[in-house]
């Protein structure tokens, strides 16, 4: 049995995880992350134990404990190098971890643990996959070989951090036109607010009355039925993910391609056009081709994730 | 010892390799690409067992062979899927080479191939490296763990395929934005000519019409004569370069990012800024740098990587 923790900026959330995946037990508390790291990771341990207990097994039988968390992470020393969003610096969360509980503890980056749980649960018979998480942000994980890719460093698979627009959209790293800046929910509902200003008369403007403030669904449910401004947003928007999809299969050609985050519930009304989008234009025409799917763990791929990616290093 | 071959569409050139990558004999014939591949592969045979004879080895000495062909490429089955400069469809290189010469023989990529040789020859020691080429196309290859980056179907690393200025110029590959159509010479070319047209008074007129003919020199020379709109040309070319560069280290992190081709003779005039820019731009802050660097062993990567690939694929 594992332990896996999905530490976000939100919630602690914990689940007693056997090593089919399965989840046996789960619950979760506030992060509060304005504490310092100490408390948080008091918190974690103790939530740990607890749904060890609920889910009907004794602290020994845990073999390891994986914790994703948001930020650069130095998995081969447990350390949270920066996570601007929980206000740590070179934080030695597993050291502190194992104080509560001496257990081996893995720390692995928040959208790495999800890829590579979504990795072991759907497509762990192909030797290469990448995951794309259109949320606040636009995340992800690549597996190679069966293993996460880090980079040398640890800092790799920033995939939402590739220009697709050069000099355009400012991002939050910096950087302009980043695919972040284009695929995000936060730019989606940027790019429905700019079009809801130029069309006065689209129903978005009813639908958002309706539901109190503009989403990343505004677009999508209302190009569903029929408006034009809508459907506009709705077709770019899908277009930029799909120029970054693409971009992303002719550098790794994966087996498998997954997209998850909130956007990802959309189903076949995102997925079918990017699928149409690089059978066209992807540079590989004679070789078989990436399998791009939905993702299907949505928010249990962090815990799920986090403790395969502590089962990986068992020996 | 080892065969290496360097299959391009105006020659073959064929390199005695010893197993620390040091060339002891080497020779060339042309290409005559209109020719069927069994006429390019009788030659390139013949050529392989002459060069073998001439650095004073008999044909019991050599333990593989290996080729880098452009195109798409079957490794694992020695089989050039498609090569359009070469009118390869599906043809069997290996298998006929077999036909003159009974030994392994191994197809790889000619970017992989070069990409290979340069990280054998130069970085070795460090677990990934990226390789990037800036000639008539923008080329590269992926090498992770010691071992090339194929993808799962062998159609992977086409680095010049990813787009940095969405619906951007027009790319050979049928996208549009890529960055082989910003970051080649031949789009460097392009760029010149464009300000040259420009700018009627530009010291650029006179050094072509001194030269003959725009090259990719033209805009870096005039540049460095102190000449404005040469100057533009040359800066505006070097960041497409830098933004290729940044993406690619924020998708694999790699420990050493080397580039080569024509316009990496430029050495520091090109390399300062996108170390400059990288610094800046990149998403990792906190972690090591990737080591980006001029490439070293400019022709004789092809050969060098070619044995090398055969070389590690021998038990």
């Amino acid at each position: 049995m594992y332990i896996g923790i999905d530490l976000g900026g939100t919630n602690i959330a914990v689940g007693l995880v056997d090593k089919n995946g399965k989840i046996l037990a789960t619950d979760s508390v506030p992060t509060h992350k304005e504490r310092a790291y100490i408390e948080i990771v008091a918190d974690m341990a103790a939530l740990a134990k607890k749904v060890t207990l609920a889910g009907g097994c004794a602290l020994e039988d845990i073999k390891a404990v994986g914790i994703g968390c948001p930020g650069t992470i130095d998995t081969a020393n447990g350390v949270v190098v920066y996570a601007n969003n929980l206000k740590m610096d070179r934080a030695p969360v597993a050291a502190e971890f194992q104080k509560h509980w001496n257990i081996p503890v893995y720390l692995e980056n928040d959208a790495n643990a999800a890829a590579f749980g979504e990795y072991r649960m759907t497509a762990k018979d192909t030797d290469s996959f990448v995951f794309m998480t259109l949320g606040t942000g636009v995340g992800g994980g690549i597996v190679l070989n069966g293993r996460l890719w880090h980079g040398f460093n640890g800092a790799g698979a920033e995939i939402g951090h590739t220009s697709i627009v050069m000099d355009g959209e400012p991002c939050t790293c910096g950087m302009r036109g980043c695919l972040e800046s284009y695929a995000s929910v936060t730019a989606l509902i940027k790019q429905t607010k700019e079009a809801m200003e130029a069309h006065p008369d689209s129903a978005m403007h009813e639908w958002v009355a309706k539901k109190g403030k503009i989403s990343g669904r505004t677009a999508f449910e209302c190009a569903k039925a029929g408006d034009a401004a809508a459907t506009a947003v709705r077709d770019r928007y899908i277009r930029y993910v799909a120029e970054g999809v693409n971009n992303l299969i002719n550098i790794l050609q994966p087996a498998v391609f997954a997209i998850g985050g909130g956007i990802s519930k959309e189903g076949d009304t995102l997925l079918v056009p990017i699928r149409e989008f690089v059978a066209k234009y992807n540079y590989n025409k004679h070789m078989p081709k990436t399998d791009i799917r939905i993702a299907t763990l949505f928010n249990d791929a962090g815990i799920i994730g986090a403790a395969f990616a502590a089962m990986a290093e068992q020996p």
